[in-house]
């Protein structure tokens, strides 16, 4: 990621120097006097790399070779840096909760310090192997091209499986490419998960049957790896296409071992619990959760319901969808408070590469939901179409 | 907990009411001016329940049962409030990542909210189980008894698994209780974790052996659920009697489930990730992850390398180990930059049921680590045996 410049701190006399050997690049962005800038950044390499005195390091190996080392000092606004750090690959090999860990573990609990961006070496793509169906997977289960997609969330929380199977009903003749559930439902008593699933998933079938549509169905799965593999085995059992998980609820190692087991399936990300601003939303929402897998990921759009800007948005979307070392582009899903009347705004903004969920603005139309689905998907179709017709002429 | 209120706030007018049924009380502080704060506080109770416009509701029990309620709300500072919702039990049910996805899963994603404190029906308790053996089990794995506790951390990261056994048996022979590894110490190819725990494992009881001491060793235990079982099951064939997690890394389901199994063993919770008062300290550290089972809870000690309180220190280690619905006490481990110079201090503030963890400045000892240990441990019995002194006069 760019960031402006704004006084070039002497390198040298902050004792920066150059690495050599396989290493991670975090940036991070901490607060600081410019006397004390040099010794906060060393702290912080400290911190995530050895985490003890350098006087406690007898070993010349460690010193050299295992001690994160600073890069990079860039002030970035007054008082306030950007921070480049070279981690050794080695204490973070690709086992995701221990990239994080040294990623960020400890640096969470400094509130000054935001993880604004990470550099791996290229074995972790291949690793990780991020997305297993990516952007075009979700195209080729929807059928959808030469447009966005689209997506809506199955609410309010307390609603019985019938209910919920009445609304991805109607949300589906609407035509929308993926109903998910709401983040909030899980597995509850007035809705268990597997009759949940089996109500909804038959809706959307019959939904799709009379209408010739594809519309997916991501149901939410959630709980201990143990609990994530029985409701995926009802997933299958029941010919559903997609799932979501929430990384940050889950683990990150947990979400990573899922989706190694997802074949076939179209994997959504969920941004709950990921923090406001102390991870950039582009780093743990569009890279990582990608590098981990999502075939999309879910992040607020600017102008809703939380505080995000259009700069961080295009950031994200371009991490979850940009080249990277040969891996599949994740779908970018802005949501969070988004109406109808912005899908011409999101659309110019994000281009065709997109699924945009609207939730609970569609909801609110009741017994005309349909309609209302309708109106969102030739909305969405419209735009695409309009834009194909541009780009042929 | 409690805060300090600045001026009060018209309930009637701001539309708080009475809850009646099975709730899950959330206290939030939040930024707002006084005209917008019952919207607000609204928003926020629709947010971390039904998560929809409220004319998107058709189910009328919806909106009685599930809806959140904002409870009370109260300036605590000019521009901050407290609001306390209460929120369904339902839609919690005893699971931990759900627990934590309603708590604060949306509302992390706004800057300028944070999460107090939770009350929770006296079942989730029972539910959960909290501290399997606690601070009595601990007491008597390594025989301590009328004075604080005591421990440090396998470090630096980069040690060959020989090269941490000499550190660990230095430790124990030094009379240090507990030794953990340091939490980013994982499954390196530099210390790869069956090799590591055995050698560790090995001079620990080596130096119990020689001294007739009872040191604990505790591994940092990570990955999937799957991993973590595997390393699990290694710890029980050395005979190590204790383990770390780092719980907002593993995940709270998967780490509530490992508690479940680790019968007989000490559980330590790690603080990594745990963000910076997002989710206040006494909360995450003390109350949920006491509840879920830890043991022993680390978390930076005021003054240290991390910004904590002296106050939100006190009210961590008594959410740890305050009365709780006969639930077992969680030990509290103060860290983060302790230094054997503030024994004193430590035990003066936290009493006898603490255990103090210093790791990075005893190792800069070097050779003479024992001998520091020795101080170490000398100056935490030393002040148990001189309280307990005035105590029986």
């Amino acid at each position: 990621m760019q960031f402006k410049t704004r006084f070039k701190v002497d390198q040298a006399e902050a004792g920066v120097k150059p690495v050599t050997g396989k290493h991670i690049i975090a940036t991070y962005h901490l607060s600081s006097d410019a006397a004390r800038i040099a010794d906060r950044a060393q702290f912080l390499a400290i911190e995530q790399s050895v985490e003890c005195p350098l006087e406690a390091i007898g070993d010349p190996w460690v010193r050299d070779a295992i001690l994160g080392r600073v890069t990079l000092i860039q002030e970035i606004a007054e008082g306030r840096y950007a921070v480049r750090i070279a981690l050794a690959a080695a204490t973070a090999p690709a086992e995701p909760g221990q990239l994080l860990n040294m990623l960020f573990g400890n640096a969470s609990m400094q509130p000054d310090v935001e993880l604004v961006d990470v550099e791996l070496p290229r074995s972790y793509a291949a690793a990780f192997g991020g997305p297993r169906r990516g952007i075009a997977g979700i195209r080729e289960a929807t059928g959808t091209r030469g447009r966005a997609l689209t997506a809506s969330a199955l609410k309010p929380q307390g609603l019985s499986p019938e209910a919920l199977a009445v609304i991805a009903g109607r949300l589906a003749r609407g035509g929308v490419d993926l109903i998910k559930d709401d983040h909030g439902i899980a597995d509850q008593a007035y809705s268990p998960f597997a009759e949940r699933i089996r109500a909804v998933g038959r809706a959307v079938r019959d939904a799709n049957a009379a209408s010739g549509g594809r519309t997916l169905y991501a149901p939410h799965v959630s709980g201990s790896l143990d609990t994530m593999r029985r409701q995926l085995d009802l997933i299958r059992a029941e010919g559903i296409g997609a799932l979501m998980l929430i990384p940050m609820i889950v683990g990150l190692s947990n979400f990573h071992a899922l989706v190694r087991e997802t074949e076939g399936l179209a994997v959504l990300a969920h941004p709950a619990m990921s923090g406001g601003a102390r991870i950039a939303p582009p780093l743990l929402l569009g890279k990582l959760f990608r590098l981990l897998g999502a075939d999309a990921t879910v992040f607020p759009h600017a102008g809703g319901r939380f505080a995000a800007t259009a700069e961080s948005c295009w950031a994200l979307a371009e991490a979850a969808r940009g080249q990277w070392d040969g891996m599949k582009p994740c779908l970018p899903v802005p949501a969070g408070g988004i109406a109808i009347d912005r899908v011409a705004e999101l659309l110019s903004f994000y281009g065709e590469d997109v699924m945009l969920l609207i939730g609970g603005s569609l909801l609110a139309a009741g017994e005309r939901l349909t309609e209302q689905a309708v109106l969102f998907t030739a909305e969405v179709a419209r735009h695409g179409k309009s834009q194909h017709d541009v780009a042929s002429r």
